[in-house]
């Protein structure tokens, strides 16, 4: 089963794809989409491009996505939030579930502390996916992390 | 010229419709897209067919659709700035520019004030559009008052 996980942002979108074995977690692949442009509409209009063709690019089984918590200025987070619904969107015409996860709950499954700094994610994430590289920058381990904890979701529910 | 007006909501989804002639405004249609369910994922996913209905009922030469204002409780903007991207996302598929205005222009701009109260706005909308029965709700007023700021800036325009 292959899972893409997304760690929405306005400048930094990061991306992860995972693929579950019966057994094991495996690391396909991460990167980050980048927006130098700081217009809405523009970034709105152009990371679905990009997004497109990573999906294109893999066959995803499962998506999922980092929700958003309330500890930026305002004038950012009605920006991020916005642009987080255009993804949702996107995604919700491409797959019939999206996995939604809080930072907290993406912390706590990864590390067990809901506080976790994003270092001991990242290290977590390593450890998981058996990586002995870095994995950079941090939203690329942010994603992963979400794709991770959306896996054992999903062991879960069957 | 045909010009929608939204006024997004996650409750009421106000929707107006005016044209636009050499001299004068005309009222076209006018209306409310409601969501009884509180989930984002499923209001993303059901507000495009409505909307949808209602573009390819009309030729919308012009959309123009409020921006947001930090003036809710945290979770209530969170997921309404998610929405209000999704519709985002939705028009600018469909249509080559999104006009957007705050509430304070949408205020200045039919009441001269920026402070109006939503009663002085949908007096106005009335005057403008030369209605003498009720428009109701206000989100229908609302999405009117953008639609005629709209159709005001494109003067300015040409």
């Amino acid at each position: 089963m292959i899972i893409l996980g997304i760690d929405p942002g306005t400048q930094n979108l990061g991306f992860g794809v995972i693929e579950k074995n019966q057994h094991r977690v495996i690391f396909r692949d991460g990167g980050v989409i980048k927006f130098h442009n700081r217009d809405l509409q523009d970034n709105i209009k152009n990371f679905s491009s990009q997004l497109k063709q990573i999906i294109y690019d893999n066959r995803f089984d499962e998506v999922a996505m980092e929700t958003l918590f309330f500890a930026y200025n305002p004038k950012s987070i009605l920006k991020l939030a916005q642009f987080r619904g255009a993804i949702l969107y996107f995604l919700l015409n491409q797959f019939a579930n999206i996995g939604e996860y809080s930072p907290l709950e993406v912390k706590q499954s990864l590390t067990g502390n809901g506080k976790a700094s994003k270092e001991q994610v990242n290290f977590m994430v390593k450890r998981v996916l058996n990586i002995s590289s870095e994995i950079k920058p941090l939203d690329v381990s942010d994603a992963l992390a979400v794709a991770i904890t959306h896996s054992q979701r999903l062991k879960d529910r069957y």
